[in-house]
Formats: structure tokens, sequence, C-alpha cells
């Protein structure tokens, strides 16, 4: 088994500001970047792991600087070591080091760099092993699986014996599921059409593309002024018709009864849900939101930092929809944890997408939650993107608004060497 | 009015894990630290602003790191343009650069930055004033008060004008409050004999010197093995007897239901508080032990990272006690905010304090809050840990358990250049 050598991290940055490519209401001018990481192993160039947190653009120096502060703590390990324990290991990495937790614990900057790193192993565990992750993760046992995680702050609400059963449900299904998914791939929605940033021209032109492409769900980005959200959403009903499923995202920018104001004026468009009404760390605001405006669902999560987030969003009824992100909760051991509380509270997951790198991460997640854990694809959708996926050794594939199953062993983030060269921050070619 | 030229930003330690000074279950072998901030001005050496975040170690590079990405926000500013709008000024600084914004948002790495930014800010204007912080906040209308506070994401549990109504209530009795304390100072409690690598010998010889000194309160650390926290709390029980009130700290080491359990073990040493039960962000796991635990008291506070999740765990009744710390909420301007709150549902605030310059920041936080806040002392303790204060030019004064008032203009945590020098990492002669 490999022994990692080094802990390499490099800030790759995308000037997509320049087009207004991911612009809301709350970043207008974000520039997708990753802090990208790369495990080095005794194998030389035969194997090494890659995982990656997104961010969006200045910053990303102080994330890479996170992850040099934590790479002793996982340089000259052994794979075997590691998969020994997993959730051990979990909990070392983001934990192990009080000095580095206090600067959490487990938000912010240092998760992030541990997310990226925990999912560098993953990567690595995967291609050793010749499986895409969500594979790897569909294969093991039960009690296997829940060894890899950690529930310290979550067992008031999930114990490990509790997950163990939960999945034990599922066992039965999952070949069956696999070959399905195989098959039909899964849903997704796009968002591509609806930033902020884009004229109404530009805005129709991506619908119509959309709707040649097959997709049937669409995200609208609001919060900007509510006329201007009114009027962009007449334009999309227009374009996309009253039959297919049109989701609204506010990206945090108003207050609990902003919230629901503006909401209700929004509400003869029929949107389906609505996502980061507020703060990401408001869960009772989240919960009065979702009260006082059902049936328009509450979507959050993107921004939601750890499990213990998630755990109480859970508790306190305050989402429809958990649309977790890959890069900033402590990595796939982390992300397990929340797809077992989700299925526990009969959530769906709808994870984030777009960004650097996550939507090749999230379909393994849906998949695997697919396969092993909720069993089901009903009332849930992949977060697509189709920027910058181009940079990618194995990218996502999309057909009729579906997802297709990747078979590429690993977590799916290596990036192509000349994208990186090229995108080094400040040194590469795009930033001449 | 001083324009700021330039940001500084220095890496402080001191090595305090060599005597398990501030040893605690979670943090064993913390090596208090500080991101010390230096504003210059044009003004040259006559006025410069000092602010501070603490950390425990290892990252204290990240913040640093973080603060010099920030600076460029502050550079070229005015005193007078900032305080013309200080609200203004604050949500520019922490949510106006929205690349920034979305390593946290508000929380971790990149608000212990904006804090340490904020409070250099603070001590600037405190300091051109030839006021201590406290002064300069308890002489301001309501009206000019809240004019520096920013109320996003909190407005369902207090509006602006509910803050001004707030803060005119107490306008009558300010003078003659501000006499008492002059006179009485501000009651404390001391952290310095319950930390947990202490020996029993080191902590009955520290409680004994903590009595002939005058404190009423002591705290110890609990959350390692539940029987040694019980001979360490019958110790601490002998030393200082029945009559004087004993609080506990658990520093997060429990899970909600484990809390519960392990004091119910340590209730017969009749503890007035349990402090950070369990994890920080866990709201409803407060709420949930404060109802099981009953009639002791739950304290938390000093890792909540913004006003929105103080705000919850007031809305939830998660709280006896607000512990609130300095330099991890985004600043004075944060910290009033939840003052504020407090007030309004009734919860006395009793800052953290240790570290690096925590105490030297929290007596003007509390001062304020008695004169114009919550207009009472009562229930309400500062904490007191008698470490590194000698590093300060205005160190705090303490007698017979009591804060004096502080005097020197500014906020408080300006250090002295030798110790400066001495303690910079990792070139300071304290390192080598």
């Amino acid at each position: 088994m490999p022994r990692i050598q080094s802990v390499e991290a490099q800030d790759i940055r995308f000037p997509t500001s320049r087009q207004l490519d991911g612009s809301d209401a709350m970043n207008a001018a974000p520039d997708y970047s990753a802090t990208y990481v790369t495990l080095r192993t005794d194998t030389g160039d035969a194997l090494s792991g890659h995982g990656l947190s997104f961010t969006i653009g200045r910053g990303n120096e102080i994330c890479v600087a996170a992850v040099n502060s934590l790479a002793s703590r996982l340089e000259g390990r052994t794979l075997e070591e590691i998969i020994a324990d997993m959730g051990a290991f979990w909990r070392d990495l983001t934990s192990g080091d009080s000095q580095l937790r206090w600067l959490g614990p487990e938000k912010g900057v240092i998760h992030l760099a541990c997310s990226a790193m925990i999912n560098a192993v993953w990567d690595l565990w995967a291609k050793h092993e010749g499986k895409p992750v969500w594979k790897l993760l569909a294969d093991m046992t039960p009690e296997a699986l829940v060894q890899c995680l950690d529930f310290r702050f979550v067992t008031d609400a999930l114990t490990p014996a509790e997950a163990i059963a939960l999945l034990k449900r599922q066992q039965a299904g999952k070949a069956e599921r696999e070959a399905i998914l195989r098959q039909q791939g899964y849903p997704g929605y796009t968002t591509s059409a609806g930033w902020l940033g884009y004229s109404e021209d530009k805005m129709r032109q991506l619908c119509r593309e959309a709707l040649d492409e097959g997709w049937q769900h669409f995200k609208q980005k609001v919060g900007g002024d509510i006329e201007e959200d009114r009027r962009r959403a007449r334009i999309l009903r227009e374009e996309i018709g009253e039959s297919r499923v049109l989701m609204m995202d506010a990206n945090q920018m108003w207050d609990v009864d902003e919230a629901i104001v503006n909401m209700r004026r929004l509400a003869e468009f029929n949107p389906h849900w609505i996502e980061e009404p507020t703060s990401p760390d408001d869960i009772l605001g989240h919960a009065e939101i979702r009260r006082r405006l059902a049936p328009i669902a509450v979507a959050t999560g993107e921004h939601c930092h750890n499990r213990v987030m998630f755990k109480q969003l859970f508790q306190a009824g305050a989402l429809d929809y958990c649309q977790l992100d890959a890069a900033r909760l402590g990595g796939l051991n982390e992300v397990i944890v929340v797809l077992l509380l989700a299925a526990k509270y009969g959530i769906p997951v709808c994870p984030h997408g777009g960004g650097v790198g996550l939507c090749e991460y999230t379909q393994h997640i849906s998949m695997f939650d697919y396969i092993a854990v909720s069993g089901s694809m009903e009332d849930r959708l992949l977060e697509y993107v189709d920027h910058l996926h181009e940079h990618f050794l194995d990218p996502v594939r999309i057909r009729q608004g579906r997802y297709l199953v990747p078979d590429a062993p690993g977590y799916g983030v290596s990036m192509k060497p000349d994208s990186l060269t090229a995108h080094r921050f400040p040194d590469g070619s795009a930033w001449q």
C-alpha cells in the first residue's frame, strides 16, 4: 500500500468574473478557484491522491496556507494505516491538533483545508482499489462504512448502531439500484441560465439551449431588486413554461422577515424552493421561513459548515432539501454522516454543484446515496453548472439532463496538468 | 483626523504549553498566541491602533495571512470617514469583499482576522478621543451607538429602533453607574487554579493564594476522566468551602447525552454552571442540556462565532450566561449587538477571559454593559486568568476579586515593544 510522502497545495484560479459566470446577489463577481491538493506517494507518478476545496478567488491563498499548516499530520502515513480506522484518522486530522482546531472548530478556512486533504485521501484509496468513489462506498459493508465515520456531537440524533441499521435496510436492493443507475443516470437540474449578471438575451438563449439538451429543472438567482427578480422570473417562466420546475436561490441576501415578504411577491411564478433565503447559520430562521412560506420549500446547505449544523437543521424542521457541499463539509466522511442523518429525518439530499469540481464530487455522493443510503432518486436532483469541466481528466457526463455513472477510479477531481499550469495564481498564463 | 497608512500583522506566541497553563480536556497544550495588528497612521508614532485575535499556537500564521489578505480594504482610509458610518464600515470589512466572505461567512479564520482589524480601529478611535473604549461607548447617544452596528440577520430578534429604545431606558442612570464602577470596580472570577494539567498540590496552593486575594468564584476544568473530574472537584470544594461559587468548564468534550450523565455525577459538588458542555455550534443541544440539568446553569459563547448564533442561543433558551469572546466575534461592533440581544432576552453577559489580552478587552465590554446596556452587575462576572498581563502597556488591575476601571485611552491591548520582539514567532528569543 502506498505511503504519503508529501502534501502539495496549489492556488488555482479561473477568471470567471470577466464574464459574470457564477454571479449572484451576494457574490457579484467570483473568480472560481480551488485549493488543489496533491498527495504524492512512494509509488512515484503511479499513484497520487487529489482533492480540492472550492473558493471564489481572493482568500484562496489562506486555504493554501492552512493546508500547508496541516500537512505534517498526513505526511509519512500509509494508506493501510489510514483505512484501518478511517474514522479515527478523520477525527485526528480535524481535531487532533487542538491548536489548529481553535481556528474553527470545524468551520471556515481550517475545515475547508481539511476537506481538500481528506477527499484527496479518499481519491487515493479509490484509485488504489481501481474503483470510482461511489462504488468503493457502495461495496462496503454497513459496519465497515460506519467505521469510517465520526459521530461526535451527533449521537443525540444518530448513533453508530442506528447508522448500521439504516444501511442494512438498503442492503438487499443495492445491485438492482446500481443497474438502474447505470441504465438511467441520476437526474440533474441546471443553474446555468439564471446567473444574476446575465442579460435578458443571454438568459433566453441559455434557457433554449438547456431545453434542447433535455433539462426539466431550472434555477434562478434572486435577492437583488425585487422588481428585477420578478422581471427575470417572468422571462424564465416564458421560456420554460409552466410544466417545468423553477427553483430560486437568494444566496443569503435576506433577513428572516424580508425573505418571507419577498418570496410572497415571487410566489406567483410558482417556485419549487427558495434556497439560502437568509444567513446559513440561522437554523431557527430557516425553520420560521419554512413554516410561513409553505408550500414553497426551503433548501439550504452549501454554506452549512459541519454535521452539527445539519443535525440541527433536521431536528428543527428547518429545511425540505439538504444541499450539502462536498468541499465545505470536512470531506467525504462528514458528508456520509449528513447523508445518514438526512435519511433518518426523511430529507432528500440535492448537493450543491457548480464551482470548481463540485459536480465531479457530488455525482459520487448522490449515486452512493441512492444505492446504499436513501435508496431513492425521487424528489432528488444533482445541481449542474456547465463551467470549467474541461479542466478535469474525468469530467462529468450529462445526457438529457441526467448525470451518467462515472467509471474512472477515484473521486473525480484530478485536473489536467496544462490546466493547473495555466491557472496557477498569480503566475499562470490565465492571469497575465 | 489620522489616515491609516498600513496594516501590519505580527505572529506573537507565548510558550505556555511548557507549564500546561491553559490546559483543558480539549486543549491539552496550548501556546497562547495573538495575531497582533498595528494600524500605522500618517501621524507617525503619535497615534496608532492596536488589535489582536487570540489563538492557541499553530495556525496563528493562517490568521496573520488573513489579515494581510484583508489589509487593502483598510489602508488609505481616514478615521473620519470610518466613524462617519461605522456600521457601514463594519459590513464592508466583514462582507464587502464577497470573495473573502466565502471563506466564512463570518466565522473561523476570516472572522478572527476581521476582529483584530476592527478592534484596532476602535483602539485608534478611542486613543484619538483620549478615552478608554468603555468611556467612548458610554458617552455616545443611543442613536450614535446604533449607527455603529450592523443588524443584518438579527432583525427578527432586534431592530435598530428596539436597540435605541433599550439604550434609552438606561440613559438616566449612566453617570451614577459610572461613579459606582469607579468606586467598586467590576466583579470577577478566577480560572487560574483549575487547569486540567495542574497537580493537586499546585491546585491547592493556587486556591489558597486566590482566597487570600479575595476571590469568591472559582472555575474548574472538567471533561477528562469523570472520576478524575470528581476527585479534582472534591479538592477544590475542600479548599474554597461550600459558601463560595464553583463553576465547571468542559471545553466541548461531551455529546449531549454524555454531558447530562456526567454533570449528574458532578452535581454533588454544587456547580454554579457548566460551560461549553458540547459542540459550540449545537444550539439545540445546549437547550436540551439546560432543560434536563436545571437548576445547574448552562454557559457558553467563547467559540460562538457570530451574532446569528448568539441570536439563536437566546431564542432557543439555550443558555443562562452569555460568554461572548471579544476576539472571536467580529470586533466590538458585533460584540455590542450581542450585548443588546442579551439585554433584550434578559441573559447576563460574562465574557470569556484569559488567553492573550482577552481580559484587557472584556473589562471595557462589561463596564459599558453595566453603564449603558444592562444597567446591572448582578449575577455578572468577568473571567480572570493571571497570565501574560505583564506584556501589556496598560494591563488589567484587580483588587479583591474585582476589576478596577481602566483609564488609559484605547481598547487596552497595546503590547510592550520588548514583549513583541521576544515573542515573535519563530524568530523571537522566547522561541530559541
